[in-house]
């Protein structure tokens, strides 16, 4: 067996203990009675630790060097490269590190979960300090191997190939032009008459809606399917995609429109190609090309005149209610593209989200660059609110830099995902629209064409290429958050 | 760290592995849509391997030979036994045997699925062959290792302790007055007017009137749930035991029976002692006790009269049919306690149940010893159904040797627990009946009294005793079918 194959069966293996992780994890969130957390935990505990041994495993070494000599196709140096990066990731940080940091995290967010309620900050911090003090060995250990500053090395997690650099430039643009485009679109709401959800919408029917709306997306029941938790998430494994909702019975519209998000993230894992299955090439780019399919469903199509058309016969359909104003079309795409400055960033629409990514990027960017202390992010937050959205957080911790989970276990780096995806969406759209006629697709109730580009040029291309090149060959161009902006301005102005 | 400390940690690791085999396999039965199965069966049997090798380890050898110098309590010296065991049955099979077996296995089985309802004999022995000869093959390499005969060695993987020579004992005993018994409780139903259930019985009523009946039971469900699968079965660990049932629209009756059948599996797992989770010890004593449980809920309490009453209440009310005779007390009773002689093994009543059990008994032993040859299966039964219940199955392959899923993979020696566990539960009555009002508890609603003496007795003992102590301890006697007939002649007399 050659270098090359023991690597690729090693991976497929790795592949296979991850598979019984993500399926724990899906369990544990979707279906498991509370008492049994603590067996589950250790179970899943101990999967992750056969699976970093398996990752750190000495003789990935000796196959790595060997397989220099070796002659591979592309797609084989590819699959090669993606390797070598997971195996990079897994080694580079110490095992004692990663260890400290699981315990102080766990701590941390458990204590969080209270605190949050409690506007604890000064609980809060106590905690605090000790992740962000690992974080920042991590990073600094990250970025001395990788040759990069420490916050990309932590952006290089979640996005490789990402670098506040151009970070910086993509964001300091929109930084431009939103707040403008906010007071405008705010201004040309006043006049409209919203009709809000009043009745009651009982869980079982919005699931019956949910599983409409998804077919209607295509998503392939035969490989996955739609459940509940309290946090909506997409998991399970390319085979069989687990999305899960949770069903307000006040309100409709969050989980309605959760299901479309979270059936393009499960699109994407469904549309990654066969012959790469269980192997690092194989799977999604990026979180924020995650991010890319989850929001293209949401954003290009799901809010679009034509698709929010087929929620509105649906759901009149489904709640029997074809009288009822609220389901109209016209209301319920006002309901769907409502603009509102708020302090929770999981509740903000479509274009006050950026101004809430933003200010999270500019804070984590400089704590982990040691630019700022983890002291001094409460009274920057309230700042950066102001100028953002003019709304201010002080002393409000549990509305403010209090109110994600994220931080709390030192997931930094990530969220500049969720508007590097939207940014991505709004980019492939302008370029589909040109062989594309997207909205006779909606319309007509058959969307194919539109999966159609997206499978070409997305989701069979896995991590075939860097992100960088897979948006080229998609689109003509890297990045340009000039796309993002026109998608705004068309929808809000 | 002394050599039992390092065993009981390295059990305690197999565990945790075993524990995601388990969820994976529940989740396989009760959601997985088919699509998910090739990357789940892979997952699943690299997790086989994953245990076998750690269950073979040859570090094993050394620790318990150092533990044999050690000072040990009598628990620890219960603990040390059922790791041996554990140990002796994972090593003493070598593994390309294992790995054929499981090979010709699921050939013989998958293949079966169809060739059962083709009532294809000849192609379904062709596969058999195989699976008969690796079977003996075994059957012989444990039979050395452990002294016994080779179906007894067989026997010993679902029944430590329990010898061919005590189930001939037992068995004979129970030919001599079975066919009788059987012949004056068909008489005695003659003069009775059932009401069969006619009406739609929907699956969400169902399930809420199992759950109501799980609740009389005591269910604990922050540590377990019920969902539906194609076949009924108790899965989970012991911190989250997860039930299924299957429900027929048309009739009610087979789902809610089991429903309690499932739930006696259940709390004996959520009944296993904390101090010693995760070992070998620590888990149920054999499948014959296991099945004293499901049938001691399903036969001594669920189809008693007081709980019948109960049953009648709960499932007027969850079909709102106060009025309608299926649900009437008497009706209900007689139709938990209707007596049919019959081709099929599950559909079989208590009373017709052993003779099934005993007919597969005496061909598998002969089979496994040699004393026969798998040619010879369909003919055996033949004669075998006429003398006990009178029926033939000539040419009948389908309702015959071919209509059970045990021997397809080799599982030989596993039908006796069924038979065993209905005699454990008539003897476990017959002693709770000197301290415990059974009837009373069971009208009260408040069964407690019932379930305290099962977990003294038996949750709470797990593995700590080999089964004719625990059955001794528990009832002064070793198994004694002499309270298994008393119990059916009193119920069908
Ligand atoms: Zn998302
Ligand atoms: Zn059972």
């Amino acid at each position: 067996m050659s270098d090359y194959d023991k690597l690729t069966a090693h991976y497929q293996t790795i592949n296979r203990f991850a598979h019984a992780q993500s399926m724990l994890g899906w369990d544990a969130a979707a279906n498991m009675p509370s008492g049994g957390n603590d067996a589950r935990g250790d179970a899943m505990a101990e999967l992750s630790v056969h699976i970093h041994r398996l990752s750190t495993q000495p003789q990935l070494a000796d196959w790595f060097s060997g397989v220099e000599q070796a002659a591979l196709t592309t797609e084989q140096k590819a699959s090669l490269r993606e390797m070598k990066r997971s195996w990079q990731h897994a080694t580079l940080v110490p095992e004692d590190l990663v260890q400290a940091q699981s315990v102080a995290g766990s701590k941390c967010e458990h204590a969080w979960r209270t605190q949050r309620q409690e506007n604890d900050w000064v609980g809060f911090e106590k905690n605090w300090k000790e992740v962000v003090t690992l974080s920042r060995e991590e990073a600094k250990i990250r970025s001395e191997a990788l040759g990069l500053t420490p916050y990309d090395a932590m952006l290089d997690k979640f996005e490789p190939g990402t670098s506040s650099e151009s970070l910086n430039t993509l964001f300091s643009d929109v930084k431009t032009w939103l707040p403008e485009l906010i007071e405008k679109a705010l201004d040309k709401q006043k006049s409209s008459n919203i009709i809000m959800p009043s009745g009651t919408y009982p869980a079982e029917t919005q699931k019956a809606l949910g599983l409409e709306v998804m077919k209607l997306l295509k998503f392939d029941f035969d490989h996955g399917r739609l459940d509940q938790s309290v946090h909506p998430f997409c998991g399970g494994v390319p085979t069989d995609v687990r999305i899960t909702t949770r069903y307000d019975e006040q309100d409709f519209v969050q989980a309605l429109m959760g299901i479309v998000h979270e059936t393009g993230h499960a699109r994407y894992e469904q549309g990654l190609p066969k012959a790469y299955a269980g192997l690092p090439v194989g799977e999604a780019r990026s979180m924020g090309i995650h991010e890319s399919q989850s929001l293209f469903f949401e954003m290009q199509v799901g809010r679009s005149k034509p698709f929010v058309s087929h929620l509105s016969r649906l759901s009149k359909d489904a709640f029997n209610a074809h009288q009822d104003p609220v389901f109209a079309e016209e209301n319920l795409s006002q309901l769907y593209t409502r603009v509102e400055k708020g302090f929770i960033r999981v509740d903000a629409d479509e274009l006050t989200y950026p101004a809430h990514v933003i200010l999270r990027y500019e804070i984590e960017r400089d704590l982990i660059n040691g630019v700022i202390e983890h002291t001094d992010v409460p009274e920057l937050w309230d700042e950066k609110m102001k100028a953002a959205l003019g709304i201010s957080t002080k002393g409000n911790y549990k509305n403010g830099c209090m109110q994600d989970i994220h931080w709390t276990d030192g997931a930094f780096g990530y969220f500049p995902s969720y508007t590097l995806g939207a940014m991505y969406a709004a980019q492939y759209k302008a370029k589909m629209t040109q062989t594309v006629d997207i909205d006779a697709a909606i319309q007509s109730g058959d969307l194919s064409p539109i999966f159609q580009w997206l499978s070409d040029n997305i989701w069979s291309q896995a991590s075939l290429h860097t992100t960088d090149e897979l948006v080229t060959r998609a689109t003509g161009e890297v990045l340009n958050a000039a796309h993002f902006r026109k998608h705004l301005e068309q929808r809000y102005l």
